[in-house]
């Protein structure tokens, strides 16, 4: 009987239940020192002098480090390498490190960082994108490798997508609507905060325990930043409380600083953010400001879309252009649109560096991409789920940048049932009904659509690719290593589902060790929805190559096929007494992926996912507040392995999204950002979502992935923010523009 | 250039030499508490009544371990499984466990041990093992699977090796001699003592540090006395201080300690042995008694032998079966020997179990073995040197046991080379004037030629079989994974010049990483000096595989072969960039080996080592105190692939047999060891064997072998105690049959 499919609970599960897990902070190794990270006060400033003379007088104190001290490259290794370890010279944005320091207790550590005499020259600054991309604009950083030098020296990236005759449709249109859409920061609030520690190993070689989701990403930094082979640098993911994005990047950088630290002092040295710190100096969901045109023709159907969209980068790349490109190509949405042009650019600010987050650059778009059909529905007086329906992409069709999509397109069947799901018109009608009785509460329902490309796609296919490690114990019991990491999301109860189904063993007979960088290949980063995806094709890959050799030994054994998995002990024990190979190594790679960089046309993913939300939700008119009412949510992600991980994440992205449309606000000011802990930064509570979530598959199988599967973590926030601010749109009878939909911001649009 | 055969130095010499080795003691974990084992102090005795109040009411005290608490089988799996992890009902050895504690910190846990209540009711003992198998001897134990439970139900195990006719080979011989030799106990004297810590891992897993030579054995072990499934069994070795078969057996018993505890409190638990405790309960090589007769043709010719030897086992089987295997399989030499009978006796008595030891049962025969060729070239007026010359084992000859030797027999070579660097006749010749000169002192000559079956042979040919994982990183470093250990043998050394040769690059390219029995397949034990020859071969497997991927990307990027090498780092990049799979699994299984129980015939290696070694002593008739004053030693080990390390294995293994057979005795009395640690145990030191060592190699190049390698580890020891002992022996004009030659004993000689 497969277990595929089916809601297995997460082999995790009882050690985070029981408190009994192991997170970084949780670790600790013989002569460990606490590092703290002396940072810049200033958004843009020189340095002066920097005087650590103190610090390393503090009597606990066992090293400090400067930029002087690297013994590499002083870069954080991400994409461009434009971002010191360490500051020399320039400080870019408050919170920048400058110098580090280990003591022997995390409480003098903290007693040091306060003895470090900085002289700093504050420099002109500039923290809002389109004021940065102005002439004579204060500059934040020569870009290591810009595309756009020539607009602006605060261009970090312009990228573009043009295909047919926008002009001609837009002349051309019945319709056409057009909308500015700003969002704002979003904080990953994460359960645990940045953290690692460094350990020096045997043979010159380090070691990096850290909460992370890029075990590989972060071995190619501190193999850059100490200068060793990658053989040298080895990377255990600790259990991880919880990432979105937050720790793609950024452990790249704790590691690094805790890395320096551990080299110049020799000793294990541990770098645990606490929570106002990792709120206020880690990269966040990238503010925007999306400029939105569409045109129509009178029966609904897109005929062109024109999109400009800038996004804050912040003061140094990251991974701005990855995030820019994935907007790019989710602007137009899961619709056709034969006219296309979208331009969006990535800016220089002197801001924290904003890195990936759950969705990566597509919420963005897909909240104006959404509130445009909206808009066109309104104009054309069609039913706002029809003309996305009318509109949706189907297998044959070609998508905004010309993909012809050839199999696995469910967003037909997610609008379709989502329809159903919510008896759409009749709560149309329920809802009408409500808000005419009712004075000071309005109700309102909003519908999204999403398509996703899943995986890291043409942007940087050689990430494309996973390796697995099984072996075959003596007693049958089986031993998994991959290179991606459970970060809360499921991944090892899909996987391990995965082994099970191949080889005809229960799951309590299987064992993954942590993830380990020295175990597996690179396998890639554990970001784009690619977990299931690429490891499990890995981990399948390697399951069926045991398994033949399992049946051939079974065949010797006369063991029939039906008793294989029953008999399975007997087997293995047979492979330990005539030295046979237990162990196998899988290997998976993506289908190949093409994108012309001058045009933005291609193939950039071998696949997409997709969604369709529909929220109801009531705005107290006196309050501005917003309530979540009902919510559906239909998914196509091809097969779900696991039933029950899999409505997890959405429940979990439903109520992200509405953190991201509703409650979560950073405020920033001359490059601060005005925020004091999860005091003033409101995450959602189970109070505000708690509401029912039906939820749905459709699974429009893809043939190449693990069982037909593609993707899903990041599609459910894409897909929620929108049904539900949509749903305030509705429900005010005004255009929300701008996130969060804050109550200020609610009663604004209601004056409005 | 080739790095094979040149002296690289270790890849741990310089963390050893700096101090910045972790040993198991050197690490912790966070919560971690400290073992202490509550111990038989009597070698026979009832448990009338066990009572840990007292212990568990200790304030520091967090956990007690008995017998019932036991969750798998309370055994320390070896290969009887008839040892119990801690006793139930009866001890049998003085130090056998009876409960455990772990407590806060270790000096609480000692104030603890202190406490336990444990009403013993005396039984008698035997320590003697030819007093055990008289009738009417105590039974010490019910053993699991005696092989010759007829004879006495202190039998153990019963070998025999019978081939042509005996009785009418010493009916026809020309010169019969006979003899009896006896051994005593020998300590490993490892730098480090036995260690281990259980550290409970997620998901149910238990993950074992230890210092160790058989990682698998540990997990086989752990697994079965927590009743869990091998996966959820981890062990790493940590830098091992030294083990010479110390760490094959026993490290399964302090793990499976440590793990018990570690499963009842879930915290780590450490349980390091202090040196006295070490020497006290943990086995040691076994004390024998080993009648031998032999006969031969006027010419020297051997024509029979007959050898009857008995091992002292211990209490518990543990290895004794393994060990009298390779006892009688060496029984009869280096030596064409037609007609043979050999029977060997491992007996159980109220004494620690014995287990392995550098050598592993054969040093005791080869004591017996090369005394009786000195007696047969004194019967017979002939050169001792040319006596075992005209015996000597050459290619087509059939060993002892029937054995056609098809290649690498390297015997002969050593013999003739090191009858030249000794310059034996005129240093026969020099001793003879020397002592005609002097009134006190006596300087004498001796010779030994052994040979080794390398591997493990057809006693456990399941085991004969290693793993390995080799992965290009994406900047051509290498990272690799074997299952085979460091122990301060240079194993690593060796391995890396393999790789390197494979793969034209230079050692600080290459990362071992931590051997981890999650990693790699069960590889087997880092014994019977097959380390190299089958870890290497594992290795090489995986490293040309890898070679071939790799020559396949250089075609396609037309770099041409010669320039591979150095142009790795860019074939690399291509791997990455392209997405090929760059880790690769090795695998090597020994040739096949047979052997027949009934005759003790058959193929039971499928190659042997040999060795000669000429020792010169002096010994004062005053003091009978024996000094080391030349030696050379000529091995045929197969091709050698690190000059540095073997030869370090040899200056030790000079080193240890100098202890062996002259200084390291340890006194058994009533079932109680007489022993304070190193204070009574006179292990050699470096003014003992300072004397210029010559070293040699031929190289008889074992064809299946690593580049022809065969083994090497165990052969010094085995050789040198007999050189020395008969370079006594001719000193002194007298045979002596009993180690150590003690002062006492050579007095007692030189009396009688």
């Amino acid at each position: 009987m497969t277990l595929i499919g089916r809601g297995m609970s997460r082999p995790d599960a009882t050690d985070k239940v029981r408190g009994e897990a192991r997170f970084v902070d949780d670790l600790a190794f013989p002569g460990m020192l606490y590092a703290r990270v002396i940072r810049s006060p200033f958004p843009h400033a020189r340095i002066r002098r920097l005087n650590l003379t103190a610090v390393a007088a503090h009597p606990r104190v066992h090293v400090t480090v400067t930029a002087e001290d690297v013994p590499g490259e002083n870069v954080v290794h991400v994409i461009y390498d434009d971002q010191p370890a360490l500051a020399t010279g320039v400080v870019r944005y408050v919170g920048e490190p400058v110098a580090l320091l280990a003591a022997e207790d995390r409480e003098s550590a903290r007693e040091a960082e306060a003895l470090a005499q900085v002289d700093y020259e504050e420099l002109p600054l500039v923290s809002d994108p389109l004021a940065a991309l102005e002439p004579g604009a204060p500059v934040v950083a020569v870009p290591a490798a810009a595309e756009g030098k020539d607009e602006s020296p605060n261009l970090f990236n312009r990228m573009r997508l043009l295909k047919g005759d926008v002009e001609r449709a837009f002349a051309l249109a019945d319709a056409i609507v057009e909308g500015e859409y700003k969002t704002g920061y979003q904080e990953h609030a994460y359960l645990e905060t940045q953290g690692a520690i460094a350990v020096p190993e045997e043979e010159g070689a380090m070691a990096i325990y850290g909460s992370l989701q890029c075990p590989f990403y972060v071995q190619g930094a501190v193999a850059k930043v100490l200068g060793l082979p990658l053989a040298k640098v080895r990377v255990v993911q600790t259990a991880t409380g919880g990432a979105f994005g937050g720790k793609e990047d950024v452990p790249s950088q704790v590691a690094s600083l805790a890395a320096l630290l551990a080299w110049k002092a020799r000793r294990p040295v541990k770098l645990v953010y606490d929570r106002e710190e990792d709120i206020l100096v880690t990269g966040k969901r990238h503010p925007s400001v999306v400029r939105y045109r569409s045109a129509a023709r009178r029966d609904g159907t897109l005929t062109g879309v024109e999109v400009d969209f800038v996004y804050n980068a912040g003061a140094y790349q990251t991974l701005s252009s990855a995030v820019l490109w994935r907007g790019l190509l989710t602007a137009a949405g899961p619709y056709k649109v034969p006219n296309v042009r979208i331009v969006g650019r990535s800016v220089a600010t002197n801001t924290v560096p904003n890195g990936a987050f759950r969705g990566f650059g597509s919420p963005q778009v897909i909240f104006a991409h959404e509130s445009q059909m909206d808009l066109l529905a309104e104009r054309l007086g069609i039913d706002r789920l029809e003309i996305r329906r009318r509109n949706a992409l189907r297998v044959g069709d070609e998508t905004a940048c010309g993909q012809r999509l050839k199999e696995s397109v469910g967003i037909l069947e997610t609008l379709d049932r989502a329809r159903e799901l919510s008896d759409w018109e009749a709560r149309l009608r329920r809802v009408a009904a409500f808000n005419a009785t009712h004075a000071h509460r309005r109700r309102g329902l909003g519908v999204s659509c999403v398509l996703y490309g899943v995986g890291l796609g043409a942007k940087s296919p050689f990430l494309d690719k996973a390796g697995a490690y099984l072996k075959l114990e003596a007693d049958g019991s089986v031993t998994v290593a991959v290179g991606t990491v459970e970060m809360g999301q499921g991944l090892t109860a899909a996987l391990s589902q995965i082994v099970c189904d191949a080889l005809g063993i229960s799951p309590d007979r299987v064992h993954f060790t942590a993830v380990d960088t020295s175990r597996v290949p690179d396998s890639g980063p554990t970001v784009a929805s690619r977990g299931t995806i690429m490891s499990g094709l890995a981990v399948l890959d390697a399951a069926r190559k045991l398994r033949a050799r399992i049946l051939d030994v079974a065949r010797e054994l006369g063991i029939p096929e039906a008793e294989v998995s029953i008999r399975l002990p007997k087997i293995a024990s047979s492979f330990f007494m005539k030295n046979l190979d237990p162990a196998v190594e899988g290997w998976a790679r993506a289908e190949p992926v093409d994108w012309d960089p001058a045009t933005g046309l291609g193939n950039p993913y071998f696949v997409y996912a997709y969604a369709t939300h529909v929220a109801e939700v009531e705005v107290d008119l006196t309050t501005g507040e917003i309530s979540l009412e009902d919510y559906v949510a239909v998914h196509d992600s091809g097969r779900v392995l696991n039933q029950a991980t899999a409505s997890g994440q959405v429940e979990g992205g439903v109520a992200q999204a509405f953190g991201f449309a509703v409650t979560e606000e950073i405020v920033e000011k001359d490059g601060r950002l005005k925020v004091k802990g999860f005091t003033t930064y409101r995450i959602p509570t189970i109070r505000d979502v708690a509401q029912s979530i039906q939820i749905e598959f459709v699974e429009a199988l893809y043939s190449p992935g693990p069982f037909g599967a593609k993707g899903l973590g990041e599609v459910p926030l894409m897909a929620g923010h929108a049904a539900i601010s949509r749903a305030v749109a509705h429900a005010i009878g005004r255009q929300v523009s701008t996130y969060p939909l804050s109550p200020e911001r609610v009663k604004q649009a209601l004056a409005g």
